[in-house]
């Protein structure tokens, strides 16, 4: 199969669809197909170029990803499967740390780096680039050009690691999810297996309030409360109709396929202006273990 | 009194400081102080080099603004207002449009114009400022350069408009909070009405959920529900400790001076892991007719 991920190499997003080709038994039987940015991912998908995409969903100190929400709601996609990474930023350059007056990284990366590069580097100007990766391989061109992605790419584009750990925290991990077409390409099918149990899976859907309905947020999480489903995450995003509407995200565990959850969102789908599932995968839980 | 908002001149939060001087009828009182970025806002304030603040908090393309909501949460501050201004993002050089090959704004201004840049300058090296009018200062300096900002600052820095209107969306809004110290100054106070009818005010809380309380979030949304106070916003944030544990940031109608929000805030408070009242603060609600 076709993976589309975030290039060049070295990407976090390349070492998460390593993770999950890793724990689905699959080592040499997919291609990475290396895109520009988060968006390309998911054009990939929809032109039909490649069969499965993954990209970052939200970050621990950071949060949430703004353009893959938007992707999320707006194209045809169907979430099976997530993995976790753990990130560890370094400032990367051909140069010495006097030297340096350029920082590249992709946003995120930036913002996780937030309070160290305003202790460190207050005059540097800041560049945001498509990926951790692309902000390394740019890195190599100028001395007075630094970029903060993984200690892996130093190797990979030859930079010195000037500084290691930069993140604002200590701990620092990214939450990616793996997509494909909601008319799932039977290449994927293959390798989705529909537990009934539930028990493991996760689920992820979308919905938008009606504006004039107060309380509508509450008769949803009601509808999970009085049947026990554990929410994971709620975020909200702008619904960029007007200020102050917004669409709610929102994961919570359990499998489409079982009656209790299928019967809770026929009776929130009723309450709502629109809900799209985003599906069904099996639940990254072994990450706990790392912290 | 001096008024901290992000610099240099012709910023939106500039803009937004002067909507709240006009509105609270004090033209020609209070001096503006320009900081370099978010952060510098609060740390003024938190120094007492200034008794307000004015800083963004939502905008109705790109969502929240992640470092306000992490000071908010962190900082000794107090809501006292909010307003609302119309943003109307332009690309502003002394160059034409074929010679421009680097873009430069607040993260912000560059998330709103997201497909717009992706869209005509694919190739454009994108760089992060403080401000949109620091992105217009320094675009000022190459005719390859260009700065996503407002039409006011391309007169004030003598650019060109060379595209009008470039958001992703027609209607672009940003919300803006002015802040103090939780001991409010005296030469504040006097400014602030406590309005004990509540209909026309808004608080804003802070909330933590033990993470292993399941329904603690039902819970707290069916205080507010049971007396029918409205709630405005609901928004998660990292809580930075591990992924998947979250912050709530809570908007609803009502002045925590009324009883009712006063009870629904204690019941609210015996049930969550921590809880920080940002404040009450009159509505904004003229923005609608705008729109």
């Amino acid at each position: 199969m076709i993976i589309g991920v975030l290039g060049p190499k070295g990407t976090y997003s390349e070492k998460a669809a390593e993770q999950w080709i890793e724990k689905n038994g699959r080592e040499g039987e997919d291609i990475l197909e290396y895109c520009a940015d988060i968006q390309d991912v998911f054009s990939l998908l929809e032109d039909k170029k490649c069969e499965i995409g993954v990209v970052p969903l939200e970050n621990s100190i950071e949060g949430s990803v703004g353009i893959t929400l938007d992707r999320l709601l707006e194209n045809d996609v169907n979430i099976i499967g997530e993995t976790i990474v753990t990130i560890e930023h370094c400032l990367l350059s051909r140069g010495k740390k006097e030297e340096i007056k350029v920082i590249l990284s992709h946003p995120q990366g930036l913002g996780q780096c937030r309070q160290f590069l305003k202790n460190h580097f207050p005059a540097a100007e800041l560049r945001t680039t498509g990926s951790t990766s692309h902000a390394a391989k740019l890195a190599t061109e100028f001395e007075e050009m630094a970029a903060i992605a993984s200690p892996e790419t130093a190797e990979m584009y030859n930079l010195n690691i000037v500084m290691p750990n930069i993140q604002d925290r200590k701990h620092n991990h990214t939450r990616f999810v793996i997509i494909t077409r909601s008319n799932i390409p039977e290449s994927v099918q293959k390798y989705i297996k529909k537990d009934k149990q539930g028990s493991s899976y996760k689920t992820s859907i979308i919905v938008y309030l009606d504006r004039d309905r107060p309380g509508a947020l509450y008769a949803i999480l009601g509808e999970f409360a009085k049947t026990n489903i554990n929410l994971t995450r709620i975020e909200s995003r702008p619904s960029k109709k007007v200020l102050g509407d917004y669409v709610f995200y929102i994961d919570f565990e359990g499998n489409i396929n079982d009656t209790i959850i299928k019967d809770a969102i026929s009776n929130i789908e009723s309450n709502v202006g629109m809900l799209k599932i985003l599906g069904s995968y099996p639940e990254f839980d072994s990450y706990c273990e790392s912290n």
